[in-house]
């Protein structure tokens, strides 16, 4: 049914005109963060018939979502060097080396979320030699992170109470909680922001999905932060934008398997063989296929694999 | 015949028009870096019998220069920080990360020089992921960097040629050549920086001993970059003054011996008893006391051992 | 059916005359590699109803081979002692140390395949102090990797152009290529090779299964080595019987497990039970069991489930 | 003068008994800690013209104190594992383990001190998985203590400040204060020990020389703790003396070198020849050598080279 | 059926009394160890027809055991400060250091299994110096360990030859063998016993399971050890009671999610969605759903599945 | 009296023909290992009075020798490779893998000596995965490794026991026991190796000065081993001579500077300025400087610095 040469490959979530844009029957591959479009958008793939695949959804074998991770990746990493910037005395800053030098208490930068953008913003804190703590719900990924950093994180669970004890001290706090496909919450409150030391700076990167601090919404690259209670907010929805040349390297090493494949087989033979781009697809032949989204905007759902013509056999030996 | 009530102490380098405000007999104790200064400054040092002593030049027992080394460490990590900043899309940049995502080939970062900028800044460097080069004339420094960062630096003799080879793939370049005293060599050619990728970065931290790099000049925090050769040249010479509430802790840990000897015992028996600290000393009761900068003005030298009144006695057993 | 005092336990590959000498119905236990292997041998198994069970191919439950693994860690550890001999003036060699000094480039090692021989094969190329590069297919793998070495490896995607730029500067190329009972693909082509540096060595260990570089063609113990193009070739097909105890401790440990199960329970209720010793056998009963091989020889696929007398129960709760 | 076979060798210092047993021109080779002995034992030592040497003086050509750092080893590491006993629950204590489960906030142990004891206490309690501060009135060896731990150690200037704040969230306290030859400083008070949390646990390691906490003063292996201000105090002078096989054997190697010098050459060549076993002499010949000791008992001090016979030839090129 | 109010939380296992008092129909949720329980407290169980949840049963999605990992973490962590204590010469000990000074033998640890409680064992052993030795049956375990600890580790696959050759030598034997719900197997025999050195130490950390050492009896926290054949043994069943702060800290950081979904939704539906939750019930409605225990006491299993109401819907795309 | 353009470099220390082709007054700069000499050669010297400077004498302003170490660098890496070589099966060999698979004892690596050849091979050796045993006499040299390598190296005073216990069980035994400008002694003695496995691999790397191994002789490149009481002896004096490539990079890089000076300034205020050089001379018109060379040979010593015709000033301030 879909023409793999109507095949279009986007970087960034489409805006309302560009949903506008798109053709009938049209397959449209990109990052989509559809929780967070406008129920028009959503609409207008549906009206169109349109195969839409996120990228943000797309899953390896293993579980992981390898597009969003190189994404991911990019993003916790630059979020230490933009910190860095924030900290400096030059902007009316606090003034502060995210480093270390001998006997004064380093920066302290705290991460809620210990994901692929945790744990890489992680790793870049603790090169740089910050006091690095991680906050996360789930006590296997935190055990995770300390047999990879051994003891140059502390790790906290990612109570409301941890989570305001951490804040109120840090000269650096990173939101770097993503669920799958959908609005991440408010971990960080208002009145907890209200706590933090002047000009310490906030990144919110899961602004993508709504953002996980109370104060955030999102800004520009033109006009990144805003003041905020004193503090400094960064919350540039796709900071990998700003490191173009390295995030489309890495991005079409991880897209190329994937196009290949439907380059080579044809978009519903392709979704018959490789379950994790099953996973991706949100809309197709105008049917909402993917459940949070559908229950977000009050859509029905359908099953992607009851809207395909055949099933893949089963493997066993 | 120095008054320890005439002490003054300060960070940055005297401007003219401060060094013409000092008063007869005044102690002045701060960076001064007088191999870049006019010759008038100097002038106005020995006219007025300051007794003018350097940070930069103050010696500790093991032969380290304990304060410029801790703005040293300050500004070996920042540069690593700037860069990165540098690097962005943003600002008509490369667009590239200073890090690592796996499959692609990371920012690689150029170091000359391996002393306290130079290893500092090769932490962050690696810690952020880069692919860090390090090049001095000194074998045995180079070693020590092997040992402490293992197999995660590479290291050259800094011949001519291996500067040449290894700019010319620089994404970033850290200028880190301190000379004790004197003006930094041009160890980056003109002809160098033409060869180098377009948007690469240079950093010219040794830019308050001259400078390392050909093309690089002076440049403020209102006005820290400009470009030459399609290459961005950073060249502020106090770059610790953009963390300014570390700068401060730190110097203040590092200066507190020295001011607290001085004001307990005044500053002939200081000078006496400390000969790290009579290493500091320029000028000394209208004589210049530092042999370098003595050269480089056309001024006579005298020791200082000879100008106090009496001498330390020897210690043995 | 299968009487388990028929078991007969091997090392190395049947040769063609040993195949000859197996008898009716025997079980068959030992590295068979019969993608490589005559097609009289595959129909002598089918002939003589052996159960031919393929030590290459006997899966743990984490997906790992187990016993394939403890022979590829030691063919990687080998590998790079190898080529150091091979660097070495001696033998009209390039005379280049594969280790590191301070102020020199260090031999640069090219890994070709990520997985348990590649592994360990950068481990002790890092470990010698080299400078390593390990390009794979697949990102996760080389993921994986950078979380075990941190910095102290390079990665990149095994793209064409990228193989071919790696293979140009390096000193020693390792084929590390291996696909579960397929044939190695030849991802470095005769070109490739043309471009290396004179004297520099390669190590293709996938000569089992039919070698990664276009160029390698297995050679033997007695005469390990020839050149082509200038480049010295080590092709010896079965690396770990060069340290024979080490290999022989190593594979009864990784053994026995199997042998017991068989031993206790006698082989039909061993492979009900093992679903990984299953996926070991090659011929069973006189039907072809394993789909690659059977589909490169033009045979028939049966699945082994279906010629077992029972079937396990499922397993839950 | 001093006959070679009068030597007598000993682990712990004499009690005053041992001090009357003393022989005339006997040589004495001991721990000494002369600063914490009576006067009347020093007397004895001056009368009875005994040359003694203290094993915490004698030192190695690069200004280290061997002897003493081999005990300071051990009691460095033993110390954490003691205080790991004390932070159980089973003795009324705060049921706290000195180590890191994911999620939760490790032990926090402070050190005061970052010589040979603090350094090995620092790394046991880093292996342990605590939260280790140290703190030192010296940059250069909190510099040190980074580069060897990197990020796994927060070092602070040791002010009084800084004290006071990191005793107070302390769980553990280690005084690790050693002056070469001097009473040590009271450096955390008795203020300080009052903000303590419930059950924490000081150890002062440097009780040989007077301790560094306020409230603390020496116990014995038999009771060796006592509470003041709730806090647990574990002040047994030597700590060594717990693992007697190994402190044995750890000072055999040692002392082996200086022993075989003096059974070999006699006392005064030995002296003559080794500077640093002439460092170790407090008392010769009736004469006080120690000028430390001697201001501290009212006595006068004399250079042992001035009372050995010959003097070393100087050594040149 | 069951009322969510009659939920009753428990630390350690219920003594006989304990089990005596449970009323009719409650939710027990507590540590159970019933393979070493009585068989009247089983049937008491059965016949209240208590829910019974073990802690030591609960899977987490990966299959660990969550609730018994945090106490695993912390029993090996203490586990090796506990054999510092014992090694003391003080109780009549051999007198050795847990850890390492240069030049001398370091004392030799050895841990007997590779799961949570061997690890963590391994790494405060390997941080406090000793020289550390793990045997498991599982290669890929000791793999695994070895990628962690990198060379700092020696691993042995635990044959009853390797067991005995290890034990001989060792100043610690750590036992650290669990098998999920059932009783350890006796790997370290009496005989191997006899040839430990004279007051080296055992702790059996399995004797919860009935111990992994013959030798070996619980002890309680009053006597901890015993003497046998001169070695000291350590048997106490609930190591983390010694540290209860940290240990209650980590079980509520565990518990909280189960709870919280058992308090929001009943217990019926908490077992219905969560697969791990129903893998700890060992007994429900009157019957033993655990079919090892079941098997231990000759008692009839039922499918936990068969006795709820409704099951979940198959989770699919 | 030295004209700089008689200078004669070489590599490898002159044969007895070559001494005899030396020309009056001629500077001859090279590796020279005269105390393994003939004495008609050193008096070849003294006739011609020749200049003779010994690359293995020159020291460093920090007492290291330069130019010795970055060949000791080279052997000590390549001692690991060798070593793995003989260790295999071909050439009836004890078939042992250098390296480290889980579950089974890696090979052990005993070296004899703590200094640059003992460190580099160390590091190999524990890259590779090797067991790895340090001896030497000096402690603080032990510390040392310990510090570098953590826990991953044992070390052991190099008393007789101590290396008669270690050699017993080694798989590998490098000598590596270098004393500047002496014979090395014979730590390990014919008895020591008799007791040693078969096959097992002796290197002895101090070969150049004596050898340390008592049934150890000079053997060649062309034929390397030979075999005494079943051990394979490697004892090649000039191993860095196998890498040519390398060892000549790494020989220019560290003579360049002396080179340089010598070229620029003239032989008399090179050795002037430059106490390093001096010590290197060992003969000088007509007298020998080096007085264990001329102890060793029954020769007068005259000071270098008596020779000269003019000193450098004090340095001082």
């Amino acid at each position: 049914m879909y023409n793999r040469s109507s095949l279009l490959l986007k970087v960034s979530p489409p805006t309302e005109k560009e949903y506008g844009l798109l053709a009938e029957s049209q397959i449209l591959f990109s990052f989509l963060h559809l929780p967070v479009a406008k129920k028009t958008s959503v609409e207008s793939l549906l009206e169109k018939k349109v195969c839409a695949i996120g990228y943000e959804l797309i899953e390896a074998e293993d579980g992981n979502l390898p597009i969003l991770q190189v994404m991911s990746e990019i993003a916790g990493q630059m979020a230490i060097h933009i910190a860095a910037h924030y900290l400096q005395s030059g902007d009316d800053g606090r003034g502060v080396l995210l480093g270390r030098i001998p006997g004064i208490a380093p920066a302290s930068v705290v991460i809620i979320g210990a994901g692929t953008v945790g744990r890489t913003a992680a790793r870049v804190a603790i090169g740089s030699g910050a006091e690095v703590t991680v906050l996360d719900k789930d006590l296997s990924r935190l055990r995770e992170l300390e047999n990879i950093f051994h003891h140059q994180v502390a790790t906290r669970v990612a109570t409301r109470y941890n989570i305001a004890r951490a804040v109120q001290f840090a000269d650096v706090v990173i939101g770097a909680v993503l669920l799958k496909g959908e609005r991440a919450p408010h971990l960080v409150t208002e009145d907890m922001v209200k706590t933090m030391k002047p000009r310490s700076v906030i990144l919110d990167i899961s602004i993508d999905q709504g953002g996980c601090v109370e104060t955030s919404r999102p800004t520009t690259i033109e006009n990144p932060v805003f003041l905020r209670h004193g503090v400094i907010h960064y919350c540039v929805p796709n900071i990998p934008a700003s490191v173009a040349r390295t995030a489309t390297n890495g991005l079409t090493n991880a897209l190329l398997p994937y196009v290949l494949e439907i380059a080579d087989h044809g978009l519903e033979a392709a979704l018959h063989q490789n379950r994790g781009l099953r996973q991706g697809v949100c809309t197709y032949d105008g049917s909402c296929t993917n459940p949070a989204i559908a229950k977000l905007f009050g859509l029905e759902t359908r099953k992607i694999s009851d809207l395909l013509f055949w099933m893949p056999e089963p493997q066993d030996i």
